[in-house]
């Protein structure tokens, strides 16, 4: 850990040697600067995040079918270099896209599918963003794979260097639960253990990510790629739907960044021709306990006003959303709405889709489910166009938030009888 | 929960309705007498295990490369019905096979492969065999899927039976950790807990499925269906391979029926010609806390004598292995052999999986790793053939093994120097 970014990523990029893929400069958000493609997440001109621009070129739907069974299939949209499969990797994506007949009975409505994405390597969304950081940090001539997380970031990261045999550098906060310091742990990476609170971690991260310069801070300083990766969700599910866009998706809001890449998929889908254009309206979800975006949606604001976290959805648990205004924006656009439930609410989520579809998901996914349910009852979700619910992350990993209510029908002695009497035989 | 199975099952295989794709009738494992199919696990002539016997037909390399991403594929060498992929189901399979170059150059060996088994919906391979014990059981005229379990075949049953609309009953010892007593009841089957221990379980499931007839307890009154998904994992390897046999495998011993049936798997895709037949060396993994197969093996016996497990490894301790004799006639007739670990080996091949290539196993994937190890190392396994290891199901399940020697590298103030001291820079 001791080469410097400067002497490895200065070169290759000014001698122009990087590839990566499609992706061809670097825009500011808010005013549309643009900017060469370089570790740079702030655009030096109006200091608002940077996002990846493409030249696509030609993509037909024949060269991603027969590319491989994980998001590398869509590198030709990816800022990606064009052997980024040929290199080891956690080989993320083309996780299921699940026809929810039984929940959608539940609910009231014609169609509901299920993205379910706790079938990726550490059972979360986070393998495809970290995937695709990991490939854009190595053209950059990073080495060191690095995050801040309070969990599912972590277990991606960390799972993510070993395979490809780097480095990392995981920051967590000292008090985080022990189920997940273990999974990260688990991989060897420098896990550090920080005496402070989330912000702490963070704050702590970008000053390492500035005087490491060989560290790739996934969320911090190649954010611009690594949140591309969120749009792999959005190609799977138009792939999955035979190449079109669903009418409705819901999706969960943290930082925001995936909302507004899903969205960005499938804009770039309509553009490169590949799906015929079709109107599609986005949906956000939040938990009550950290609502910034819900809270600015639902009073007509477009700014958002940052909020303490207090929930059990603890992977959407950030009250400074960094694209919350992005989101207001998608959501607004696309005539969505964005709901928010409580942590009593965001449970049964969990318990309607397990009992209903077989799968167990985290928090964060019984915050879509029971978001999905509020707007279908409130009438925002039209029950008879067909609805994506996008289901990010496993429920083995949050454990704690269904231990209260679960657990067997009944204990029993071992004979036939005291069975039967348990089912009420 | 009151239909009776005689009423239903005897007449649709009375009357020839029953379609359970080539599979043509059971033969005993003894000295082959054949029977009809039907919900039956023990011959009537010889007492010994029923397996399923097939008429295959023609089946081409191109139905299964069209057919859907998951065991779905292979429909036509399984027994379920050829409309077994339209009827709502967890999709299992289709796993990835991961080419482990950072683990084969530690282990200095040529080339190995891992089948992460993790990615299937319940995160083990069990969700494989439940599948093809549910599509059989629905033939039968069951409709409540049942098991006696103690981890990963709970959580597959009542997540199968929720996807399919069934009910299930799942019996566990009361004494079971909480967190996989959570995994299972998330899904809102009846889970009954039994004062008990596992053996008092598994005697009850037996009086269970003799007096309640609508109920398919997946391992024991369908289990000649179940044990047939196994095969899968075999199917998938040589699919993946390019459509031929690895040369080295090794495979986790429990009851040994997973060891067998991979075998058996590799047997018949010779024999219908989808894969040019090539010799092939099975490898069996015990934990030491429970060898009664690796034990039998060293001795040069036929015969396993049954022990009293006490090993982490809980998803192979069986102390009294149903398919021991088979395994040893497989392993013995390919060549190869069985070994086993000590628990403190079970963690560091946890270890060294999660370090060089990013897959976080259980404890069973903890063994396959260690004894493929001190395989090679006693020089049992070729370093220049080629060598798939079958890891079975997820380090998430099992945490309790890796709690003791996994942690934060150091915990610190939220520094940049704390940092950099504690990475030593």
């Amino acid at each position: 850990m001791t080469a410097t970014f400067g002497a490895t990523s200065t070169s290759s990029s000014a001698s122009g040697s990087i590839d990566l893929g499609p992706a061809a400069y670097l825009k500011s958000k808010e005013e549309g600067h643009e900017q060469p493609l370089a570790p740079d997440f702030v655009s030096a001109d109006d200091f608002s995040p940077l996002e990846v621009a493409y030249d696509f070129g030609t993509v037909r739907r024949s060269d991603i079918e027969s590319g491989p069974r994980n998001i590398w299939r869509y590198k030709k949209l990816l800022p990606v270099p064009s052997n980024v499969d040929q290199i080891p990797n956690t080989e993320p994506g083309c996780t299921k896209l699940i026809r929810a007949d039984r929940l959608a009975q539940e609910l009231g409505v014609r169609r509901i599918w299920v993205k379910d994405d706790t079938g990726n390597p550490t059972h979360s969304f986070k393998d495809r963003v970290v995937a695709v950081a990991l490939a854009a940090a190595r053209e950059f001539g990073f080495d060191v794979l690095a995050c801040p997380s309070t969990g599912n970031l972590a277990n991606a990261v960390a799972s993510a260097a070993a395979r490809a045999g780097w480095d990392s550098v995981v920051l967590i906060p000292s008090s985080l639960e022990q189920a997940k310091v273990l999974t990260t742990a688990v991989y060897d990476g420098s896990l550090i253990a920080v005496d402070g609170n989330y912000d702490d971690v963070n704050r702590l991260a970008t000053e390492l990510a500035a005087e490491n310069e060989n560290w790739a801070f996934v969320n911090v300083n190649v954010r611009p790629y690594y949140s591309e990766g969120s749009k792999t969700l959005a190609f799977e599910v138009a792939e999955q739907l035979g190449w079109r866009i669903p009418e409705q998706i819901v999706v969960p809001i943290a930082s925001g960044s995936q909302l507004t890449k899903v969205d960005k998929g499938f804009t770039e889908l309509s553009e490169v021709g590949l799906v015929e254009p079709s109107p599609y309206t986005v949906f956000g979800a939040q938990a009550t306990g950290c609502s910034p975006v819900s809270s600015a949606f639902k009073s007509g604001l477009d700014v958002v006003q940052p909020t303490k976290p207090d929930t059990i959805a603890r992977s959407l648990a950030i009250g400074n959303p960094a694209d919350g205004p992005y989101v207001l924006d998608t959501v607004n656009r696309t005539g969505g709405a964005i709901e928010d439930v409580t942590d009593e609410e965001v449970v049964e989520g969990i318990k309607l889709l397990a009992r209903t579809e077989g799968i167990f998901a985290e928090t964060a996914g019984g915050v879509t489910v029971a978001c999905a349910k509020k707007l279908i009852e409130a009438g925002k979700i039209d029950p008879d166009a067909e609805t994506v619910l996008l289901i990010t992350g496993d429920g083995l990993k949050t454990l704690d938030a269904v231990q209260d209510s679960v657990g067997p029908k009944a204990t029993v002695t071992p004979t036939v009888g005291a069975v039967r009497e348990a089912l009420g035989q």
